[in-house]
């Protein structure tokens, strides 16, 4: 390995690659980021950056447990990001309100909070009368609410930003603008990457490109089965802030910013390639958040954008070691959750990369075999297609 | 006089006062033209280029006959500006549908196709087949339209760039950030500005300030009931282009313009001197026009905007002679037909202060009475308030 | 008075205006704030937001004591509007460094030492070698710099909308787009201010216009001579931080933002009325930027902007009541100050609208004479032209 | 074959690519371009628009046939996309002056004008007063400048959408946000494309994919050596047009653009896979323009962008079969020529695609030889390298 120019090379400047590459760095790893274009351009310049662990979670498995252990981790962070680079990930801790605005969707929250509780967490069925207490803007049309108090948001773009500003401040090479082409190999073992601007070598190589890794990866024979999710959104103004707490029903979301701003969020397109804003879908999510909240029509305009989320055959990301290619990582396949889940993606990267056997990484195991990203070659073998994406893949 | 800089001093550079600037200029005539912001940025920005003679107009009377002047100087004036400036304002004339999507419509149009035809102008009424025929892209919603072969459309913001270089090529000076904060008049007679950098003289002063006007005039005793109605528009994008022809119907319009793109208005928010783009105004309008034309669910989001069209008590511009005080005249009040009047209202304003008496000026007398801003002093006193701007005012 | 709709009607939506409000409305004060345009988009928009209580004063007099009680507000003031808003004023209190790049600035430099040491602040002359230790971005050509640890900056746009929101929140009007066209007067009393839109009644008008406000006053015959002075700014982006502490040279800033943003500051171009940014002025502001920081030619290009300055005849601002008419306030004319001058302006304009006589006023009665918009009639008459500007004007 | 869905299919949505879309739907051919981005972003976008033919090209050889041929059919051209798609390409044929600042310059040029003239070109040495007295905004430093009557320039981005819009009118299919991840084959033909979304089949690929060609094609095994050459321009503008003609002169243009703008380029910085417009390199660039033009310093400030252009080893362009694989052809690596070349590009991959042996093809044969992408193998193995890049490769 002595060509190896840096231990690790990550592949993908988003909100994932950099909080790998920012608690590499912490702990004194030299590691080399690499994105194509800008830094946090894609999904996690579009995310609305809800910490929504238990508002998006539909039960307690896996990934409700890793999303609140990540949940816990950004007061501090908030506070080493400030300090490292000046720069406010915007953390809100006033919770989120899942509204129900008919009968079924009543029944389904109400079943969500005895989950909730029995798992250990805060949840609580509020009246209309109760949720337009807290929240005087909802809609006449309000059911009521479970209020997770626990569930915040952050600025999606700074947190992106911050994680690679503070990666290089503590020594991380940060390239934008540097695409990877390939990733390259001796026997099985991944040296390093091929790049327009020729190779570059490493011990390691960790691919965190978004929606766009399946393709890396299938170069070199590994198939993980991905597809985009274009998700379309618009926000507004307000003279001044009329809420406090996230709104959230299926189909819409909004979120509200510093400064009377709102995020409306978002539509669900699978497959689509582009990232088109079309008139039809700003249509349909004006109308679902005006009918949730009073007054919004008032709003002033402000923009409209979308991003590509990268979604999984089973819904669940692929995060940890390839063992079919030795020195081989991958984190990606976050869906709508990859701002949430960044804190504990980059973690626990760190501590794998770093060899950590230590009792924190025991007690993550149970739910790492549920990540990774050794799917069963047998169910796969043939599967390319859009088809095969909708059956569940096997975990190995 | 001969503190005057300038023969003429213009305040205002939308398209209405750099028309004036143009015509003057090219006449040889010394032209100061005062912009407080940047040249065009107002009402002609936000205009969507419509020069709907036949199409905006509910009668055959004064505005009109000023109207299907204006349209037909619009091929020469083209080339003219493209000469000068290397502008080219888009002109297009490929005609206009007013649509019709239910009965009480079709009886207006029908109505309509017979007062055009009496008045000498081209207007067809067609079937739904044989407006779909024409444009393929019109909704299933349609019970026919009225087709104006005559009324075409320019790019608003690049006519009144061109107005401005070429007035200044010609000679004219036209300085933007130029604020006039008042009339200087000396006795019963306007003898220059007074701007935030000091007072600048001139024989003559137009007040072409569009909804700004009426109270510039007011601070010198002039009284000219005007107030702005909003109008918000969006556009999108298509791959290529579905329409030839403008679409028009009640509440809506969509104007195809070059390379598949599409401009969509307006709303109409009388009295509202904000700017703000509403998420109410833009749904309402995403409505209207997704009823009128298929598949405009799909085009692509590019922007909202909006802008203060200069609306009078009688909806009939104020171009002219104020008489109350010499050397002074106005243009302005062009509501929703500014880009398409520019042509006509710069030349005969030219006409006017170069003291011309010829035939052409005299064949205009009639209709020009019908503009006089010297509306009767009777009516008007103690009207300063809203509800008198609803009174019809009566012209001397 | 029974026709007022609110005790105070602030003109101007600026930062002063805004921290009127919000420290009037703070205080449970009925206060309306009236922006002609968008709110905080003038001079507030274009500052760099340093807080140069003792960087950009030359002597220890009124305005020097008046900055650093300003700045002393700040650490409180941020908690304060971002716990009523959301919004981070981004408050960064590294110090700054006043670079000599000659022997004459040095000498001045050592001299400033000495006078803010006698003022009791705290200064030290650094060498060479010890500046370019604290910054090592700082260019060969140091000969050492003035290290003023106190004084600081914020994001000069987050503070003017903060205030603004604040001031909502605690129940003040603030109407953006409301143009005020005049002061109303009964007798030698101020009633109102006129708008586009009709009369506004109030006990009190504050005329906070910046810029403008010289030509609001002079409509009712209170001269305050003012003139607008460009400055023209810009901003490049670094992969990481390279200062940690805003640089200052004579005609030369650089303020480090969050995330590697470095504004670069700002031409001085005296009576100049529009906003345009040149291309000299870019080219000028470049190379002296690179005269003092190493490497910031590989920085990667923003944006430019520009803003005007609200200049008054002696250099000091106009804040307080204007004798000659009842209830009229002014506080116009912070030149490039008016970011950290913007909270004790704010909260002493409250004071004596509220009539308070305690201590705390009565304390600040020595420099708010030296404020007072009370100039001599007698020095102005006849002033209007820009050479009188020159000459100090008498404050009575 | 019979699983094609279209004859061609294009890789890159740039002029090249759509010039070649646009031939090809002409002639009723079956096509589709895939873009993985958005239509003209990249290079096309980027470019200044000059159309050079004579004061690019330092010699006569094959591509300066090859330009002023492709010259010639802009007026033709220019008048079929408007006609197809609205858009105004903005011809400009008002000549260039190749301006001499020093002695060694007026030698060369002196040197070009003889060359022009031998090959049957007009071209006009002119003295520094003849020049100024066509352009009177040259710079006193001037020593003259040889006139080239014929050279002139377009909209570059409108060049690139009316060409891709044009072809979809004409039946083609255009799909942006559509990446094409490799190149298909079967035995030693090509027989599609891989997308992210799935393979593409079709008889022909043409890679016409810029400074991204190279990476597409190595990927089968096809060796191009190409490498991108970043380029740094900006934009500003003046009151009126201060310039008819294009102004040219080593490392800087002046490019006079509609309504008094004026573009002004361009730095050259090899092997720059970043988009960073860097201080240094407007810094540069704005003291050359103020060298070359007077008065430039008072010009407005727009806006900076860059662009990769892409180069090869030799300077010529890759244009043709590639003979190692059926089926597959190329066009890229147009380097600073793109927009001049794209019609005679696109013409004669059409012709050769259609397999038109015709007389216009077969004299074209001389100089198509010097763009085949044939180069020798032998030259190249090993050469992935940057040094090897400086070498001129062997045309076969």
């Amino acid at each position: 390995m002595n060509k190896s120019e840096t231990a690790v090379i990550i592949v993908g400047g988003g909100v994932i690659g950099a909080s790998i590459a920012y608690y590499l760095a912490k702990r004194g790893q030299s590691v080399t980021l690499l994105e194509r274009g800008q830094l946090g351009m894609e999904a996690s310049a579009a995310a609305a950056g809800m910490l929504g662990a238990q508002s998006e979670m539909e039960d307690t498995g896996a990934l409700f447990q890793w999303a609140r252990l990540s949940r816990s981790m950004f007061p501090e962070l908030s506070g080493e990001l400030r300090e490292l680079t000046g720069i406010d990930i915007g953390l809100v801790r006033e919770g989120l309100l899942n509204v129900a605005l008919s009968d079924v969707q009543e029944e389904e929250l109400r079943a969500r909070e005895t989950l909730q509780r029995a798992a250990g967490e805060r949840a609580q069925w509020l009246s209309a009368a109760e949720a337009t207490g807290l929240e005087p803007a909802l809609s006449g049309a309000t059911r009521g609410a479970l209020y997770l108090p626990e569930d915040g948001q952050v600025e999606a773009p700074q947190l992106a930003a911050a994680f690679a500003q503070a990666a290089q401040v503590l020594g991380a090479k940060v390239q934008p603008y540097a695409q990877v082409q390939g990733l390259l190999t001796e026997r099985s073992r991944v040296i390093g990457v091929m790049t327009a601007a020729g190779p570059r070598y490493s011990d390691h190589v960790v691919v965190a490109a978004g929606t766009w890794s399946g393709q890396l990866l299938a170069g070199i024979g590994v198939e993980l089965p991905m597809f985009p999710v274009k998700g379309e959104c618009f926000s507004v103004r307000t003279p001044k802030p009329l809420l406090k707490r996230t709104l959230f029903t299926p189909g819409c979301y909004i979120v509200p910013k510093a400064g009377g701003r709102l995020v409306v969020g978002a539509t669900v397109v699978p497959h689509s390639y582009d990232r088109k804003v079309s008139l039809a879908g700003l249509a349909e999510l004006m109308d679902r958040a005006r009918g949730m909240m009073l007054s919004l029509g008032d709003a002033e305009w402000e923009k409209a954008w979308s991003g590509l989320r990268p979604q999984t055959a089973d819904g669940l990301p692929y995060i940890g070691k390839v063992t079919a290619m030795e020195g081989l990582y991958t984190a990606c396949g976050h869906y709508r959750n990859g701002i949430l889940l960044s804190p504990i993606t980059g973690k626990v990267m760190a501590d794998w990369l770093l060899g950590a056997d230590g009792d924190e990484l025991a007690s993550l195991a149970p739910w790492l075999d549920a990540f990774s990203p050794d799917v069963s070659e047998t169910t796969l073998r043939g599967s390319r297609g859009d088809s095969a994406l909708t059956l569940a893949h096997v975990r190995q």
